[in-house]
């Protein structure tokens, strides 16, 4: 267990047409929000978890004095239209060198389960607070864009890289022949953003023919709404004392 | 001898039920104290090096004008009930590549030698001196940790990630089918910690069913605890000066 | 996919007596925008792609909502003396071992060809500006060296090292017993230097016995000559306010 | 070429009961001048390069436009007595993977080539600059300390840890069934310590029986004790005109 390893813990029968969804920490954990809302309501069957000596030398501590390696899961929920994979996790590996490696073994385990198509999320930061959060997205094919475009999805207007494995497996994959789509759901950054990971779910639930209860999110995305206006609030009010008049935040408007 | 390699040094015969006790560096030293002092004590003898490239390019110099890598070293004991192999070293391997290595080469030696038990002794920082030391713990079965709830080890109120060995070993040692446990000392942490050392010498010693001499243990824990009385009583004389009166100090209480 | 591989995307027919241009990111960017700038004037073939681990774990977003790897890529263009294969890319690897692992990969690739001749661009920071810009050189043959001096390349008045690709690709040959020359234009250093780009894409032009179309590369270097001129009228201003004299600034002269 | 390795340029004949000193840089320099002298002096030829990936990603510009590795090299010179293989470089490498490695591929050649003895050179700084130097040592084997001893060679005193190939090489040396030695010069630290390296050329030269020429080493410490005669007159100045009376200064006395 001295290097990067997938451990199956649960016989997998054939997949029927399954889909990766990849949600893993990253810009306002959107990835990590998504992928885990989505384990915990569909109610996914842990099959297998990926273990690294690329990941921080740590164990975590459980509530109960039990003890468990840092590590990525991948989950399964046979849905009416087609399978979904569900790879979430703790951390990424911090280094060039053991983020290509998780990735490969992420693909070697979708090639061998014959997953074609793959779908990572991710944030996208604007650096301000939209009412309306768009989903920017890019992927490997064209029909793949055309499907997405449909619900909204906007591409093309994204710039610059895609840090780490949301951007990785995809375009790795696409080596390997599958198809692949990076989801970003558009946020200011900085900390988690529920909001922008509620409509990721929205979406998903849509493309994918799943139905997911949305009301835990939309409760805590409604909770960060009133956070996020209060400080909104605050700081035109610092603004107003100390210039006299309101401004525009770029941070905040 | 450029990689991680275990070299016996020392014919083993089959070990009686062997447990592995890991003493390595950490916080407040208390692992590296325990198993030092468990060696010396017990008089255990030296069976097996391990070196490693990840351990730091560094030579140490003896008083007698030698000279000797940085390793860590296995000991034997074989006590009455049971045969005790001690780890214990000049380091950890800083790199998690490193770390994951060194834990899987020690497990191959405890595979090779039928150890099935894991007591990695580590530290946990409660940023406070208590005067009734806890011994915290994490373990990866119920059984084992049943039977150290019986000596008033607490389970379930660390809480975080135990960096290091001390997590690694036991935790990826389930994986190959062992039982593992990580006892951590109640520390301020901060410097070499004698009285949690102590306990958890104590501790070991009615869990192993061996006779452990305390009294050298006793008295640098003795000298320990006269040291921190000295500079509580400091700390509270300054604040008096400072305040006009004495207040709670939250890291000596 | 997780190590560092060239992907043929063209099947390459045999070469004929054929050189590599290697034209990388480095100092003042000369590598690059030379490589980049005769890919495109000589309408250059992509004939296959490197990836590595050691690469940053990223992946570039197009204007067309599409995802790409960091790779370097390699170009044919078949002139009429002889093939011409030039590698061009957007990084290099940072680390030690990724260097000699993707030269060490370019090398294969040029053995698997018959690639016999390497010339290499880089940039050679004087920390002045020249009116004439110089183009220094460093070789592995004295043959090499005396076919450039011809064309006024100046070798033995470069002093130091040579970071990264534009050095250990020539010198690593060597050993395979291929013959290397990295060209080094002269520069102030610090941001992109076309005119010193200019200067080596009419040198290999030369020495080639190909027609490259300047006019592209001369517009962008008249450019970049007006902006310099004007920041040296305004260092030469700022210096006669402040010291009533005009002063030989050390930078700009 | 993308790995660790030692490339022989000359055939080796069977040594004479050869003998390896290492003098690459390190504290002082004191290595390094000790390994270069010897080289120059007793014009031993080179007869092997070690090139590493753990070494800079850099080439050397030469003084006739040529450019070379970074790289260790191997030098032989047969003496009356005994055969002498002299390891020098430009670098060590930085990592401890990369140090491990480089040492193991040095030990390697000596197994091939029947080295049973090492002898690597250092500096051992003492944070004062002595009248009389000492030559501190570390050796593997007592047999060896006692020869040394003779010599005036100082055991037990230095005391931490020796960080590199000074201390790697007769350290991993003796797994091998080899024995080794470090010897370390008495220095202030901080530059190039010729008086230091001298002391050492000359004890090598008794040791191994060989006569090497003092003159320029003799010439170059001269000018060193001139110019930390001047620094320490200039301290001692300065601390007059600052406190009206000439102190000990703890770093030159």
């Amino acid at each position: 267990m001295i290097e990067t390893v997938v451990v199956e813990t649960d016989k997998i029968k054939k997949l029927n047409n399954p889909v990766l969804i990849v949600g893993l920490p990253g810009i306002g954990l959107i990835g990590q929000v998504v992928g885990r809302y989505l384990v915990k309501e569909l109610k996914a069957a842990k099959i297998a978890s990926l273990y690294s000596h690329h990941f921080p030398h740590q164990v975590f501590m459980t509530k109960k004095g039990g003890m468990r390696l840092i590590k990525n899961s991948f989950y399964l929920h046979r849905a009416r239209k087609r399978d979904l994979v569900i790879v979430v996790g703790d951390v990424q590996a911090l280094s060039s060198v053991g983020q290509y490696e998780v990735a490969g073994k992420i693909l070697e385990f979708c090639k061998k389960h014959k997953v074609r198509q793959l779908v990572t999320v991710g944030g996208y930061s604007t650096g301000k607070i939209s009412e309306q959060r768009k989903i920017f997205a890019v992927a490997t094919e064209d029909k793949l864009k055309d499907k997405f475009k449909k619900y909204g999805v906007v591409f093309g207007e994204a710039k610059g890289s895609i840090v780490g494995a949301a951007g990785l497996i995809p375009t790795l994959g696409k080596i390997e022949g599958m198809e692949g789509i990076c989801l970003m759901g558009e946020t200011h950054g900085g900390y988690v953003d529920t909001i922008a990971a509620r409509e990721i779910v929205k979406l998903l639930a849509v493309y994918l023919g799943i139905s997911v209860n949305l009301k835990r999110i939309d409760e805590r995305a409604k909770k960060s709404e009133k956070i996020m206006k209060k400080i909104e609030d605050e700081i035109k009010k610092s603004m107003e004392t100390e210039y006299g008049s309101s401004r525009t935040v770029s941070y905040i408007r």
